[in-house]
């Protein structure tokens, strides 16, 4: 707590880097590029395990768990899919003393390990869908790393799905596409553009990738989950048929999807300030804390025991708690739950306690309002859902307000130097264009909006005639 | 469904094999040593997470998530905790393309990797305890493998705590001792034995070693859950310091403490028979499964109406399914969910529903009971509960009846041979009797009980006075 978060204005990287680990969400290991997730940063992702979990089992998903561990020769089945993650790869050379006859892979991604599973269990259209999904570590080898948006290791969720046709299969990936969208808004308060990747930014042998793309606020992007129509790319690959309902052979559609602990890094950003966190409401781990404020040890005598009261009130409803520790002011603890990013404080001191109040204090804005003992629950209630709804409406307004249309690429480069964001812009679809936008400025094709945007308009970069328009931005 | 499973009587291991298999609780994965846990399999070790994780919750402790990778130099800290765990582990030489400078170990179990940032953490008596608990994968190289009971990678959880006393530290090696019997006869509906390890069964760096030990009914013992109190041998190795409440430094009292995916195979044997798995309704992913009979299509629509009725009616209270597949008889569904274990089946057909009833057949004795419409809920409750205390009062009766006293060595060894179980015995206390035990019946103490013991006797081995009898077994 002696330590002092670098402004963000001052160094946006720095900043981050502060709010991570002075609140304790995560810290930096002996291990080059793994970090450590500390009790606050996993109860984070526990608790965005616990609404995708449940969403996910909802539209009849299934948790299963496959080796760590894949044999080097699977990866190259597919050969898109070889070429995007063997660079990346950690290999197991040596077991229980002695080299092994084949490397294995520490899995970057558990598609061929998993197909090669799916080919020995599928036989049968009444063996489909099969709808599983897997919460792993996965390792990928990475030179420039950052506490939770890039880690050699990291915690995600993967599915894998396969079906009987090709339209069970993008209806899939796009179910998927939509759970993501509502749980990252409706959780992290966070919107997102959704869409189409372009060939050169898709998933390693992947037909599609679909994905979510936020916007944090030094003005970059960062896509925040990928859902892969995988068309019968790894099927093939790996055989994995079934016969039909009439009797013939035929191999499975299927689709991957994943989110990964890089969730906790957008949350950080794009909700913290120069105090720290800012965690909303429904994904803090503590959403209320109590603070009390005493001078005679009478006074601390009945407010700790109205704090006391007031948590086994709560406890049913929220996540709360009493902070009445003796050895730190109130002001200190104040500093260290805002540090923590509790969403709402009630402070209580002796002229609370004679008008019968709490004075809550909302960590976004610091605005104070006097809640009455008799209501605590009910206006507890109401002061998170304020809070949650108005983290995500503002996120909603700096997003529109950093979404541009860029039609002339001079002063799209310019302003993408200034004020960053995202610009839409018409594309001729070429890779060459593509390509040269990137080369040039930086940025990249976040994705192809699905609808809405299928106007007549000229290429940002050639002046071709041009049938929709993309998502550009510079990203994470 | 076509396959048979191997009677127990016939093939233990086969039988062991085939239930796990046959049910769809697991398969054996390309990978050597590594299994896959498929998703009956995993939705049973997510209940085992849950009762867990809640107990550990409510005695303090936070999760949190430590590299999967550590130095090797890391692993020699400790002395005795390198010559334990060095042979065993999986060696990654190459990172993104390159040999690396010092290889990393994929945890074979985290005591170093996390002790070495408690000592960045811990500077004061007022960080402490920490109490930290991780699931995670961990890695040790088998050569023998068996599905859940002896694989290289396996899933679990590891507590790792740091206390300002050494008796701090005893009394969470004890606690977490006390939660893990607890949970097992509870929900596992298990039985064991707890108590202290030898100095040679001890853990790797640990100075006692506390367990929970379980009979199988082939009289095998299987260690069903360990619990460390590591004193200061890992923070002195460390230097995991502290400032006293005095203002002196000190090295803090630790304990680490885990089960594993182990625990399912025990499950899966405990309860079995030659039908398949028998699941304790508090841990059983499905605790009902409602399959209606019917022969006309009238018939057909009245009572599938009636079974669906029945989930909505259930499924607040219960882990409910109903079996409306067409294209499988009764019997064969019978058979079905027999083999996956599934405690309560609700039969319904034309006759019971001219009776308004269903007929609730128990998956442990195939007990039938007729159970009126109107009271559905509460006798399934009382069905489930029943079933559940029933297996476990079977479990300690079969305890009870293949745990002898043993008091004449050459009696006790055809005894072994030829039922197996428990053995109480004396023992003078010296390592020699202990390996003559071992190198001569292949039996090893199994614990020294913690309480109840201290009669005065003679060593079974070396006839010398003895103040203390042990648990002597053949083991998993």
């Amino acid at each position: 707590m002696a330590k002092v978060i670098t402004p963000r204005s001052e160094d946006y990287s720095r900043w981050y880097t502060d709010v991570v680990t002075q609140s304790q969400m995560a810290d930096y290991s002996p291990v080059k590029g793994c970090m450590v997730i500390r009790p606050l940063g996993y109860s984070v992702w526990e608790g965005m395990q616990r609404e995708l979990d449940a969403r996910f089992k909802e539209t009849g998903h299934q948790n299963a768990y496959f080796p760590l561990f894949i044999p080097e020769s699977y990866l190259h089945k597919e050969a898109k899919h070889v070429e995007g993650f063997a660079p990346e790869c950690a290999v197991v050379t040596h077991g229980g003393g002695k080299k092994l006859e084949e490397p294995l892979v520490v899995r970057p991604t558990s598609e061929t390990i998993i197909y090669a599973m799916y080919a020995k269990w599928i036989r049968s259209y009444r063996d489909l869908p099969v709808l599983i999904n897997q919460w792993a570590n996965v390792v990928r080898w990475e030179m420039r790393t950052r506490l939770f948006l890039r880690t050699t290791e990291f915690l995600w969720q993967e599915g894998h799905t396969a079906h009987a046709t090709e339209a069970e299969a993008e209806d899939e990936a796009l179910r998927i596409l939509e759970i993501y969208r509502r749980f990252v808004e409706d959780h992290m308060a966070t919107p997102v553009y959704t869409g189409l990747k372009t060939e050169s930014e898709k998933f390693a042998g992947a037909l599609r990738t679909y994905c979510i793309e936020a916007l944090m606020p030094d003005g970059k992007a960062l896509q925040a989950g990928t859902s892969h129509n995988l068309g019968q790319n790894f099927s093939k690959a790996f055989e994995v048929k079934f016969q039909t309902q009439e009797g013939d052979w035929a191999h499975v559609w299927q689709t991957s999807w994943g989110v990964s602990t890089r969730l906790i890094g957008a949350l950080v950003m794009e909700h913290g300030d120069d105090n720290g966190l800012s965690l909303p409401p429904r994904l803090a781990p503590v959403q209320v804390v109590i603070v009390p404020i005493w001078k005679t040890d009478e006074e601390k005598r009945r407010i700790a025991e109205v704090a006391r009261l007031a948590v086994e009130e709560l406890k049913g409803a929220f996540r709360v708690q009493a902070d009445l520790r003796d050895e730190v002011s109130p002001g200190w603890k104040f500093n260290e739950w805002e540090l923590k990013g509790v969403p709402l404080r009630l402070e209580i001191g002796p002229k609370d306690l004679e008008k019968d109040q709490f004075l809550a204090v909302r960590r976004t804005d610091r605005k104070k309002t006097p809640v009455p003992r008799g209501a605590l629950v009910a206006r507890t209630g109401a002061l998170l859902e304020e809070i949650q709804s108005e983290m995500l409406e503002k996120a909603r307004a700096f997003l529109r307000q950093n979404t541009r249309d860029a039609t002339d690429y001079t002063a799209f480069k310019k302003a993408l130097d200034e004020v960053g964001g995202f610009f839409r812009a018409h594309w001729c679809g070429s890779p060459e264009c593509e390509r040269r936008i990137k080369d040039e400025t930086k940025a990249t094709i976040r994705c192809i909006p699905l609808e809405g945007n299928r106007e007549e308009g000229r290429c940002l970069i050639c002046g071709a005639r041009s049938a929709r328009w993309v998502y550009l931005a510079r990203a994470y």
